[in-house]
């Protein structure tokens, strides 16, 4: 469902969950919409949406396993309606297949013996929804792009920096911004850097990376790396 | 207007066009519709759509004065209409920020003087609508994704294919699949990797890059590499 704009649906995406026998949205409680259902819900008012409680732990080591037993959780509850040859849509922020809990899913349930069909709708991603934001242009020509995530540290974005004619783009780098940041002003490259979170959701910020507030660090944060060209100098 | 599939234009690729006073799309020659305008009539049979005659000469380095000379003709037939205050909206393949004509003619127009406002529209990427074809998780946890072009040889893909946990997406591959095949054979990782071009178009063919039929070899060609994973003995 792209990254949280809900201008950014596809039309096959709202043709799916017209379609779908029933529709699932995660959610960190079952008293609350997620974020996943209130953007659908704006976009398509009328559907009726099954809320998921998911376990929300970032990814970090210690959420590992209780992630695993929440997206078992999930699976044991998503077995019945799929036995019964019910069409389940499962809704998710960004692209399925791009660090996205939904793969997990599908994991969980081939664990349970669910040998069913799965399809997925490609979905815009938050990079390319920060880039249009803040009129950046990834790639030219021949130049090269890294996705990296920086949840665990910065080693990845450093790697990523050493050729100066590649893109960079870092997820889930909230926690270490101003390591970023001090990294990319280090090689030159924090000028033309942008920092983006909540895309089309509340208390959506984008910008130039060396203008974040202070409190900006969230779990959906984006940073891009443009890469740098002739007129600087490189490449 | 994403890889080519009507289905893949977001609501507000739609909502632009729908609103623009003029929308104008590249052609090879004017006599005929481009592949921009062909897609999007499927999805918006009412619009109008001026052509605007490309160079189409592939990006390499004969091509690069011809496909130049051919923006600026063009910026100089859009600045009429941009200069009365058209808004005027370009269709575009893909992502206008990612390996996109669009971005080489805004900086014609600005080489030109015109100092309008430029917005963009994010479009699934083509190698985003392969993985959902195919059925390939691209990026999980803190794995990493290398986006490359292997238009003038395989440097980057090898460089790319260093780490094994990141993926590898390649654009503009068509003229060295044999040497990419041949190359990811060698580190291990040809099973898994797949193969598309012409998504959503005339002639798609998307499948494993092993099966690839000879004859398949065009500019729009896209392959992913998945990162290799626990199971097949590698982080």
């Amino acid at each position: 469902m792209g990254p949280g704009d809900p201008l950014l649906l596809t039309r096959q995406a709202m043709a799916v969950l017209g379609s779908a026998d029933r529709v699932v949205a995660p959610t960190g409680s079952a008293d609350e919409p997620g974020r996943a259902e209130s953007v659908v819900l704006q976009a398509m008012p009328e559907i009726s949406i099954t809320r998921l409680p998911f376990d929300m732990t970032p990814d970090v080591q210690g959420g590992l396993l209780t992630r695993a037993a929440s997206h078992r959780e999930v699976a044991r509850k998503l077995l019945p309606w799929l036995s019964t040859g019910e069409e389940v849509a499962f809704i998710t922020l960004g692209d399925p297949n791009i660090y996205s809990t939904f793969s997990a899913l599908v994991l969980a349930l081939r664990q349970l013996g669910w040998e069913g069909a799965v399809e997925t709708v490609p979905g815009i991603t938050a990079f390319q929804a920060l880039a249009s934001r803040t009129g950046t242009v990834l790639l030219d020509g021949t130049e090269s792009l890294s996705l990296v995530t920086a949840l665990d540290g910065t080693t990845h974005v450093e790697e990523a920096l050493r050729e100066p004619d590649r893109a960079v783009v870092v997820y889930k780098g909230g926690k270490h911004l101003p390591e970023i940041a001090a990294l990319l002003s280090s090689v030159g490259r924090l000028e033309g850097a942008v920092f983006g979170e909540h895309i089309g959701l509340e208390g959506e910020w984008t910008g130039p990376l060396a203008e974040v507030p202070e409190h900006s660090a969230s779990y959906l944060a984006t940073v891009i790396v443009p890469p740098l060209t002739d007129s600087e100098g490189q490449a």
